[in-house]
């Protein structure tokens, strides 16, 4: 249950504050020319450090224990991790005797029977999505024809992000964020109409990241208030081109060679310096928490990346499908 | 590619105006009461005919094929179908020199290189979706002591939904709308951190329904704009409670026992009655569409079964997969 | 867990004495021209009737629901099926209190909690693989550069099929038989080392199919008493033929070009007009059972077409497959 | 393509000369007692040394990087791997001049362009099996009430097996075996009717091990010369119990509670010291090889333990489908 894909297959591993965190990928062709710095330049863009982020020090540098040859991809399946370092597991002793509100404390514990390695989160902390920023970089290769890009559009409601991130700093507090991603040069015909439809494949993936509570794609929400007439995308020309992408490039689950554009909403982090009134699970009373130790105040600026990631693997993967069943047999109906 | 699920596994065939459609439905459990007419409530919702749905009268008795045996599930695969009737297949057939903007006459053609079957939009059909439903109501069998209810809560951006479908239809124009879909009595538990969190997979299926621009879990987009110390929601008891439900019922993509929420955004059927500027695909020039024949003018009416079809699907299948891991294997740590 | 396949993915569906069987079929591509008469060979094949056969007459004509329009594949999901006719339900009735030793009368009891649509042993019929055969004539097409040939090569331990099925139809007892399939014309590069490599691939299939006690590649069992040096097949120019087959077309787990070859081991029918000593579930006691009513006396004699079908779903999946994930990408190191 | 199972899932990665070799191992539940030492005996059935295998010393110690904590599993997936060491790379340089015959140095050349890791055979050697024996013990945890007993039962057509190997090690050649695999205290009730029967799962791990040729359940490819009437297994009791066993424990697909037997036909190990005469693809002629370095005279010593995991995998995973499906939902049928 915690693997995605059909054909490229990708697995993530590991807990926050144990041995190794890392990412399995299968599926990946050879001769792919790949190096483990090709893997640094996404994974900073992850990394914390700036203002509202995390204060801890992540060097992350990727270990590629398989699949990868003489500056090549083998074909075979690839193993890529990453030590665990900078490990402080103190801070989250008490949360399972008052669980995070807004976190996955309780439901790791229910899940689990008590029994998941609780420090640092554990393999619910958002250091995991290390291993989908690894996969992303190896998708985006595959599906090296597309450009995948993604950011953040505002912060705590406000477009101003850095002064909304600044705020909430000074608050204590956390904030979310709303993260658009563009995929441009898609070819047309990626997808199926039901179970596989393209947006079912990103959702899929985009929801597997942590803290993201809605996504929409092309007009999204505000399509339920438009009138068919402003709102289908008319063709310009016979290669399916539309003068708008109320669509995001996808009509009937199939990519129509527009851009895919897709918005995501991040919840603000649970964890805050503020004190909360919740349930002591020992105590059987309402108590108040205060979450000491290191958090990031807009997890959502970590997050583009990562976006961008869950898309080029869904990209991929549909891609490799569509040219396994259609490509070879394709033929033109005159 | 057209199927979906892990043990609880579903997929859907047929085309609008072929022989028939349906739905097989794999890892249904012997011994659940079920007769044909049991699909008849739900396929009720889902049927044309109100005001602000198309004329087409479609009676869709369903016919089990097999997998039922004397008023009971029998634990072998079951497939269901009806056959068409009241098929007009003319309506269609100038849809792919002037491809209709915002539906998949363009996509289908790229993707099936132009041998789909094009009558009443064949496999793209809203009708297709007959399948969901019949397959949501044996999974509300399965996933019997849980409750799911979706209902469309505005229509082209309004609360009067009524007064918005009455004026659409007057101009001939279609609206879309947001359906609302609460699932209560969910056990704590269900889901996987990454891969398979219960948002993913509730998405997953609910981008499979036509017309879907969407989806938010919880607080959902507005959580963008607020601040850890409003979304995040406190406990008040020891089972998980919670006093507010931001998340939607799910923490780290585990249930956490509150009620799943989760709203969806349909949007406008690309199929009006209002003249069209596209593009002519054998002229190769711009030109004027007019869809004749019957549409929905919102379709958003007729699509909250879907949704509900499909988060049962989705739970359905969440279950028998965390019974099958953890159950019976679950213990506590003291 | 009743579906197989990567991207061409199968799934059979019906019981024996129940209103129709069938298969769906998803991943075939569009195109590909076929009509209802096109599955009648195979089926003929399949069809019981000559000396050593149950006597029952089926005229299993397909019947296709969906995916098929104006003699071509339309890229869809296929659903094909035969109404059942010709039923007698009354010669199973007592199998529950006896349950026929070497029959899965007491297994899928058991299975499905007494729930199984018992009627000519329901799900457990070998009626079920006509599915087999109609996915397996689109296998065939799908590869179709690809020859698959399977024959009964001996029956009840004689090579002398038609003397030994005479022997037994007198002694009113059943025989097996051994199968030798053969694929010929497959590309080098088909299948993958562990998990899905070819012998998996295929020997998963194959013990779908009822009555199937063994298989092997090659050389085979008798590989076991083999050297090495007699039993490695020498290459003998550089596009991989080699002048023995030990390896039945197959190096680590890959397609080397030379032709598949497999050996499958038939059980003899478990109903059978001899009288049998066993258990009695009702009176807790040993008792007599005599099957009445008609069966095989070599199902052996039906299988080839299955077997042959079983492997054509295997290549057919495995082309898609490899086509996927290496052929686009597929380059060469100089 | 590279990993295998439904909820209890496994993938394995590494190459033998590559940085490490490993298995992810997902599905497994919380609570499991499991220590790194407890790998070890079933990790050294399978170490070489031996008479009869090569002289390469491995020590094989798992690090579990995931899914461990405070001695018991997490729930979380666990990755566990082991270093490579005692490397010697220059002995396979030729071997893609001159593929060995018998081997997968042709296939994996043109399955994977070229880009493969050739040293020791890269992911195509025996050694991968090292990720099956770990996750076999896991498997073996999980499926607890069950025993697995494997062992070599002839070698080069003898049950005199030491004496069968010290002749081949004379002679530089190598020899194959048979390995008979015995689970025992296994649930009546897994499995299901056709693609997913007892026998395709056990066959589809089974297949995925280095060097198996055939596999045979119950009676196996000596049914195909018995009668029913001697090849029937007569019930004895009302739990399904069999005076003989041909059936393997196996009735159409699904276990009923007698043990699963089934046997293994393992070739000869395609490494020989002997002089063959075989392509030179660079050369385009006929040419003379002989492979220096160490090899296995009988590899088939040390997969007995290999087969084991492979049985221990396959009932897990089946006993986990079978629970989610059917065991909460199961009701006797009066």
């Amino acid at each position: 249950m915690n693997s995605f894909g059909t054909l490229f297959r990708i697995s993530i591993f590991g807990e926050s504050h144990g041995k190794a965190i890392g990412v399995a990928v299968d599926g990946c062709p050879p001769g792919i020319a790949l190096e483990p710095e090709d893997f640094l330049p996404d994974l900073r863009r992850r990394k914390s450090g700036a203002s509202g982020t995390t204060k801890r020090h992540e060097p992350d540098l990727p270990e590629v224990l398989s699949g990868l040859y003489g500056g090549f991809t083998t074909g075979s399946p690839m193993t890529i991790m990453t030590w665990n370092q900078d490990k402080i597991s103190s801070d989250y002793d008490e949360f399972f005797r008052i669980p995070r509100p807004g976190h996955a404390d309780f439901t790791s514990t229910v899940k689990y029977s008590g029994f998941s390695d609780r420090r640092g989160s554990g393999h619910f902390s958002g250091r995991i999505t290390w291993g989908l920023v690894v996969a992303g970089v190896v998708a985006k290769r595959i599906a090296a024809t597309a450009g995948f890009s993604a950011k953040l559009i505002s912060a705590g409601g406000s477009s101003d992000i850095e002064g909304a991130v600044r705020k909430a700093v000074q608050e204590n507090d956390s904030i979310g964020g709303i993260i658009e991603c563009v995929v441009s040069n898609v070819p047309a015909g990626l997808g199926e109409p039901f179970f596989n439809s393209v947006e079912s494949v990103i959702s899929h993936l985009v929801f597997s990241v942590p803290a993201v509570r809605g996504i929409e794609f092309g007009s999204g929400f505000s399509a339920a208030s438009m009138r068919g007439s402003e709102h289908n995308d008319p063709f310009t020309d016979d290669r399916g081109s539309t003068s708008t992408n109320n669509a995001g490039g996808i009509n009937g689950g199939i990519t129509n060679g527009n851009d895919i554009v897709f918005r995501v909403a991040i919840k603000p982090a649970s964890s805050i310096g503020v004190a909360q009134t919740t349930f002591n699970f020992n105590s059987k009373k309402m108590d108040t928490l205060e979450v000491k130790g290191r958090h990031d105040t807009c997890i959502a600026l970590r997050i583009p990346v990562v976006i961008e990631a869950a898309a080029a693997i869904a990209v991929a993967d549909l891609m490799q499908a569509d040219r396994g069943i259609y490509n070879a047999e394709r033929k033109t109906r005159s």
